[in-house]
């Protein structure tokens, strides 16, 4: 709980005098005003962030945050849940989406098994299981608070070792059979909204599937009567291991002004939960894509953030955000590089 | 017209086996199928167009169009003409946006002029120009129907020396103060759209500017009666040589198995006209980003092109599409790289 509280204390407000040069460069810059939208916000945000007007691109690493989910008893995936297990191995070995997308942005690939339900061992993973996989939710709290924070801090330390090594800019995915499902019940219960408004069909559900899985979610709604203003309430009566894992790696990058992607549906859960634990780690996010799964949408206006590659993608692993480095790149190099007005000898308005 | 004739002829249809084999592959890969959304698509489609079922990511080039508007005279722009040619050696020089995007996607920038208003010259620069911009079509046709299939041969040229060279994955950009009121005015006229519908801020017009401009398409419609069955008509009385510059490119490409990516709103309305002239060519080509200008959105919804960076840009010169290499090439690698559920030993659906 310290090196939660500790982290939650530490998270700075952004440097609004490099925002501000950042933001007269880019007026000066050879194209029509704001003509570069989104690129030119991020751009902004980055000088903020990293306390310089002309922010370069940083080392990055997508975190892999990998746990299982007792809910899966009530048949709510497709997949079976030795199928965690099996991805992480393959992660380990290069073969999944996300190494391969990773590789092409430029980014390592960190592995941690935060609560995989069985034993996994390989070279390079991050072996910090908290309990193998939570309980069913719908039966009774997924893990106790005391867990949740374990978890949390499991992130916190992932994040934090990885900026000692260099890393400047982190995403943060995950793997987890049944992790819509968690992903959902936060969603509902942070937001106010039914069941129904944030479930969908995780990696591939039919309607009637889907249709027991909102009732699955509504049950451990009923049964924990998770507490909305209670963040550590949530999170640990309907959460994940891998989502408490992926909300303590966005404190641990905020408090070090590292910006960090949040990926789809379940790192956008994780998210939300570092958001209500501490607002101002907002600042520190970017969206990167936007999910299939309808309550990833609801998610990232709660947070007032904006994903810019909408490629109906719903895999997860930090795939999505995998993509988005290369955007910020771009930004960060638009600001950086483009020649001025006065530069190119280009007139203004009229 | 022999030239244009010949490439319309010859533009092939996409090789369905080897489409046959990328879905197929795509299914065995270590995910839920569809779960990488467009990316799936976008790779399958590229296996078609290369008839490869592995397709590799291959070297790229922006062609960026530049020519002027008679229409200008009528206050349709915020900037005023002679910033065409700035920015085409500002483009020379390495200083624009475009030459900043197109370095980080690892494409090289070719300018053509195709019809700048003023003299322009500078190492580099592909000089085609057709006629020094083109007439005010408010008051009469843009160009004649000899000039706009001499632009559109431009084109043709200039992708084909691209490709002879080893290029095979091109993105089509623009620069030309005014080309967004013949873009809107082109695609008024083939979608059948009031102009209003079609027409945006382009630099960033205020309310009343913006009224202004419709007007002015409207009675350029008006004046010029362009047939909508006849894209050539419609080219030369309300287009752009730019605009048919980039028709060219993309027709060119697809003649010789090259993917093409369709940059915004201008970018688009060459796309229409390329379409117009030979459906089967919007088989090579990708959306990339969606634009601000509202206009692009209908363009797009008649090719049936989907884009997949929504980033709120408007600048043009293919910054957008420059930013969609990178997606395409994830795309690639996901198919070539990952792996299959058997070679990784995961289970797959229960």
């Amino acid at each position: 709980m310290e090196r939660l509280r500790r982290t939650l204390e530490r998270i700075p407000e952004l440097d609004e005098e490099a925002m501000r040069e950042a933001r007269a460069r880019q007026d000066r810059l050879t194209k029509p005003q704001g003509s570069l939208g989104v690129l030119e916000e991020i751009s902004v945000r980055m000088a903020g962030i990293f306390g310089e007007p002309r922010p370069r691109p940083a080392r990055k690493a997508v975190i892999v945050m990998a746990a299982d989910h007792g809910v899966t008893e009530e048949g709510v995936s497709l997949y079976p849940p030795e199928v965690t297990a099996q991805m992480v191995l393959n992660f380990l070995s290069g073969g999944a989406a996300i190494n391969v997308l990773a590789r092409h942005a430029g980014a390592e690939v960190r592995v941690v098994d935060i609560g995989v339900g069985s034993r996994v061992e390989g070279e390079g993973l991050i072996a910090s299981k908290v309990r193998p996989g939570t309980s069913n939710m719908a039966l009774g709290p997924a893990m106790s608070r005391e867990e949740a924070v374990a978890a949390l801090e499991v992130g916190i330390e992932v994040a934090e070792a990885e900026i000692e090594r260099g890393v400047r800019f982190l995403a943060a995915g995950d793997m987890g059979i049944g992790n819509t499902t968690a992903a959902s019940a936060i969603t509902a219960c942070l937001s106010g909204l039914d069941p129904r408004e944030v479930t969908g069909r995780g990696t591939g559900l039919d309607d009637r599937a889907l249709e027991h899985k909102v009732e699955v979610i509504r049950r451990a709604l009923e049964v924990n009567r998770p507490d909305p203003s209670d963040p550590l309430d949530v999170l640990s009566k309907v959460g994940g291991l891998e989502i408490a894992g992926i909300a303590g790696v966005m404190l641990a990058a905020a408090a070090a002004r590292c910006p960090v992607l949040v990926d789809g549906f379940i790192s956008g859960a994780g998210a939300l939960i570092a958001a209500g634990l501490q607002p101002r780690a907002v600042d520190y996010m970017f969206a990167s894509h936007l999910s299939v799964e309808r309550g990833h949408r609801v998610i990232l206006e709660r947070l007032g953030l904006r994903p810019f590659i909408h490629a109906d993608m719903r895999l997860g692993e930090g795939t999505g955000a995998a993509l988005a480095f290369f955007v910020v790149d771009a930004a960060l190099k638009i600001l950086d590089e483009m020649a001025t007005f006065e530069e190119a000898g280009v007139s203004g308005p009229e």
